[in-house]
């Protein structure tokens, strides 16, 4: 087994079971090594399974000292995970080889365990809640509050009161702003007819959700299911071209197409519609540890699909000052199809 | 002028008074460059003064082509600040030779100006009456609350239902989980006679508050004043002996001080009482647009107090298993002396 080296908190947690933000973790040959500080030497111990916990004051320092000890040749690193100062710090004392290999660990990541694919259907299902829970408050409550209102909302609801993290801070936006991939929410309120985005997810044991829904604005009977009526043609011209892409996309996906045969899969639903320009992003990321991780759904990707991978697909179309449609699932391939979780 | 370069979003929205999660700031002479993609620019011509917005899909290629193009001998970098593989993609394209001065930004943003000042003054307002308004909640229906109830409700009072954000994750800590400096809420209820832990600050147009409160609980009286009576008498002498050191640590301060003479202050208060192995950390840090930044109080730090400075003062004695109290304050260096903001 090769030498490598972490400083990334998911990519430590995915090889030992345990992480916090003051730790190194080597691996030597086969043995799993965690160095960390008096804080979480405890926890650290009781989580992990068949990795030698040592605790240290300085963990840089410690870092030197056992790659010395065990005179290592040569070990792997993430040139993105450690910061130059970090990097010189270390390699700068020691006579071991650092390869820089970018990337190894979320490559590593992208197909996922069953026991991963559990939890990631668990923290779907959570998030799935949330949305739920999100839905039935702007039913009784939801009118005349602003989206500022509404985001407090979300995280209360999304998290079960701070029972869980998010895995993002969840996007709130009324008709212009669901034009706003990344909106910041504003004082905007909620009235009937608009069109409401949400996107939003929860972590569950450091897995993540992902999901967004488009709706129409009515108190008496919104949702955030698939199947909406819009009062305004346009809204519901667009949700529809939207949605055909997404669907079309799950129900093509199979083992053996690259990750760009994907994006193309909505691309050309929407771009035959007439509306590919307003398509301004990729069709969606790997969900994990990370709320953005491989694969990467996107035009250019030669990422090819197989089975045991989870990533979302997200289809859009934007009206900048107008409004945005976004609908968006996790699916994870199983049997060679995808499947929303 | 010198030259430098930056990563880093706060050190980058204190030369211009602009950031987002995309950008690399350049000083070249007196110029002001501020490279960031699409979905930022519009904003970022808006909120910064006498800095060049370029708009760029690539920021990367971008900074090269600036660099090279005006033939840049010399550019000031902090390594802290960037990852090995950001700087070998910019460093290894371009002549300029990375001068790595680590910490420069927040060494320069150590001393606050007046403008700041009112802004970190703002903050802890706001923050005080986040701890006001969870007073008010604790005594009406803080009862039986377990510590993830109590997390999300001081989340909703410091942040006023998501208007502002917070400055770090509150601490919630009832009796033993108070002695955990960084502890996580957990489903211990609150009950009358316990110890309760609250360290918890939000941010105002960026500058962060932080303070933290030990109190006695008592569903009549229940408040995050500094004059507490608890029931328990070793809780009484532990909050009595951190309180003297706090106060007296605020009314020694002067202008001319070492960092390390003020964590003597607090710290031989503490030791002369026989708890000096139970004060496990520092007395405190600046508070600026960073939660953490320079002053670090500790005891080998030779930094000069000076005028302008804003640091918190945050004593503390901790029992592992039994209970802990902290209070903390943070304090800004006004003719000469230290005043609580």
């Amino acid at each position: 087994m090769r030498n490598f080296i972490l400083k990334n908190e998911n990519a430590i947690y995915y090889e030992c079971g345990y992480s916090c933000d003051n730790v190194i973790f080597l691996q030597l040959g086969n043995d799993k090594i965690f160095i960390t500080d008096a804080r979480y030497t405890i926890e650290a111990k009781a989580a992990t399974k068949g990795t030698l916990v040592i605790q240290s004051s300085n963990i840089i320092e410690e870092t030197i000292k056992i790659l010395n000890k065990n005179k290592v040749k040569k070990i792997i690193y993430d040139a993105n995970d450690f910061s130059y100062a970090l990097y010189l710090k270390i390699a700068s004392k020691v006579k071991t080889e650092f390869k820089n290999k970018e990337k190894f660990s979320q490559l590593k990541r992208m197909i996922k365990s069953d026991e991963e694919i559990l939890l990631l259907k668990k923290a779907a299902k959570i998030g799935l809640e949330g949305f739920t829970q999100l839905a039935k408050y702007i039913r009784s409550k939801g009118e005349n509050k602003d989206e500022r209102a509404l985001y407090f909302k979300a995280y209360e609801k999304m998290t079960q009161k701070a029972l869980y993290n998010t895995s993002f801070a969840p996007i709130i936006g009324i008709n212009a702003n669901a034009a706003k991939p990344h909106a910041l929410p504003t004082k905007t309120k909620l009235q009937k007819g608009d069109l409401l985005l949400v996107d939003a997810g929860i972590k569950y044991k450091r897995y993540c959700s992902d999901r967004t829904s488009t709706s129409h604005v009515d108190f008496e009977n919104f949702n955030f299911g698939r199947d909406q009526k819009f009062t305004k043609k346009k809204h519901q011209k667009i949700y529809d071209i939207v949605l055909k892409a997404q669907k079309k996309a799950i129900s093509k996906i199979r083992v053996g197409d690259k990750a760009s045969d994907v994006d193309n899969y909505t691309r050309s639903v929407i771009t035959k519609a007439g509306y590919g320009k307003q398509y301004i992003h990729s069709t969606g990321h790997g969900v994990g540890l990370d709320i953005h991780e491989f694969p990467f759904i996107h035009g250019s990707s030669e990422i090819i699909i197989e089975e045991n991978m989870v990533f979302t697909i997200e289809p859009g179309i934007y009206f900048p000052g107008e409004f945005g449609v976004r609908i968006e699932d996790t699916v994870c391939i199983e049997n060679g199809r995808a499947v929303i979780i």
